[in-house]
């Protein structure tokens, strides 16, 4: 299947100009899957929580995710896409999934970073994957990638593909990828923004680079670091179900909780 | 405390000749802990269950661990090193951990690799911390720097310093235990052997290029790919410590493990 991402710059607070540039950059994409950046529709440097109350939206009733079925609709494709979602007095950094038949589910992040933990709520429904036909998606949002836990219970559940919707400032979680594609024997896709927010004396970079991570440490894809760029590799699912490393090892089989008691 | 690795290239089967060749690099080291590759004693490819047999040595009475003992009575500090444990009918790839006051416990590598798995009984003791006083240990044994949960349990149990005896082939961990040091805040010791190794129709080559990993994604030392090398460094353990990223954030604290159920 054709999968990746699409990088861009999102304005804080526009939320009508970003789902107008977004829709446009997925109009001219050739894809079965594209993952956008954490919290797309709103921008990130949140200053107060009166902030996220008055951007938030509810899931799947709000124009960012109607806009995001629309397109699903239209391209024939699904969407992952990071919004600040309000859901009665709970506000929460979340991703949705939406196919063409309409919206399928929503992520709210787990690992809250930063000043997120004032605004936002903590993720309250865990880990999902989704059976997509084509693929099983898994769902995490930015700062998750630091857990291994994360990713390895989206891979033990299944998921082939991770969608990976990022406000990255930070120069590790790339090269982070690698190995945590590698551990678990899946591909993942990290969205990442670019441009940098200036807000109550308050400063964010983002670093774009977006990446398409493979299985064995196969990088298939990199962005640059201030591009709006949409990025589609051709993705064999099938090759991330087995585990198998040699005729002795299999990384899933080879696992011995009975060890790894003092994880929870 | 000053902490590092020997690595050097052993022959297979010259036992002797091994801890003399160890033996004389350690007494010319100025360490307060340093860690071997794994099977350093004996040599790595195996080609029958019977070499198993004959090679391996009790633990704490075989000449190897006795070895060990003397030397860190002698220089005054801590080793770690792998070697093929006997033990009653079962053979493990252990490590043991030997002080200035003598043998303090042993490592039996929980996953092995390949055709490790037809020689070696899998490890039954778990990850173990050790206190050392100057720093609390945990030690792993090559593949199982994969699993992330390895690194993840030794660090929950509250090790500062991971020693991780190795006999690496493939050029993935190095890169790696940068992403564990990261996600764990803790210090690596990554000892590799060098030289190629051709036994009944197979052939090895170990890739060297030993590694200590510091906090924050800093390579504090890489060794060269096929040299003699004894590498130490300074490291102020109490830093691993602390696992507060900033004032919103700690790696720990932060962890949701009623989310992680599917990793046991």
């Amino acid at each position: 299947m054709k999968a990746g991402f699409i990088q861009f710059e999102p304005i804080f607070g526009e939320i009508d100009r970003n789902l107008e540039r977004v829709e446009s950059l997925i109009e001219k994409a050739d894809a079965d899957l594209l993952v956008l950046p954490e919290l797309f529709n709103t921008g990130y440097l949140f200053t107060s929580k009166q902030e996220a109350i008055d951007l938030s939206e509810e899931v799947p009733g709000g124009k960012t995710t109607q806009m995001l079925c629309r397109m699903a609709r239209e391209k024939n494709l699904y969407l992952v896409g990071g919004l600040a979602e309000k859901s009665g007095e709970k506000f929460f950094n979340s991703a949705v999934l939406v196919s063409p038949e309409g919206y399928v589910g929503t992520y709210r992040k787990v690992h809250l970073f930063f000043e997120e933990t004032l605004w936002f709520d903590p993720g309250d429904k865990g880990f999902e994957v989704y059976d997509i036909g084509k693929c099983r998606l898994g769902i995490m949002i930015c700062f998750d990638w630091i857990f291994p836990e994360a990713m390895r219970v989206l891979s033990l559940k299944g998921a082939d593909i991770i969608c990976h919707s990022s406000n990255l400032v930070l120069p590790f979680c790339q090269d982070a990828m690698i190995t945590r594609c590698l551990e678990n024997h899946v591909f993942a896709i990290t969205a990442n923004r670019t441009g940098t927010e200036k807000r109550g004396g308050e400063s964010l970079h983002y670093t774009g680079k977006s990446q398409i991570t493979g299985l064995g440490a196969d990088l298939l894809y990199r962005a640059g670091g201030d591009t709006e760029e949409v990025g589609v590799v051709d993705i064999d699912v099938e090759m991330a179900r087995d585990k198998k490393l040699n005729d002795y090892n299999n990384l899933f089989r080879d696992r011995r909780p009975e060890f790894y008691g003092d994880i929870r």
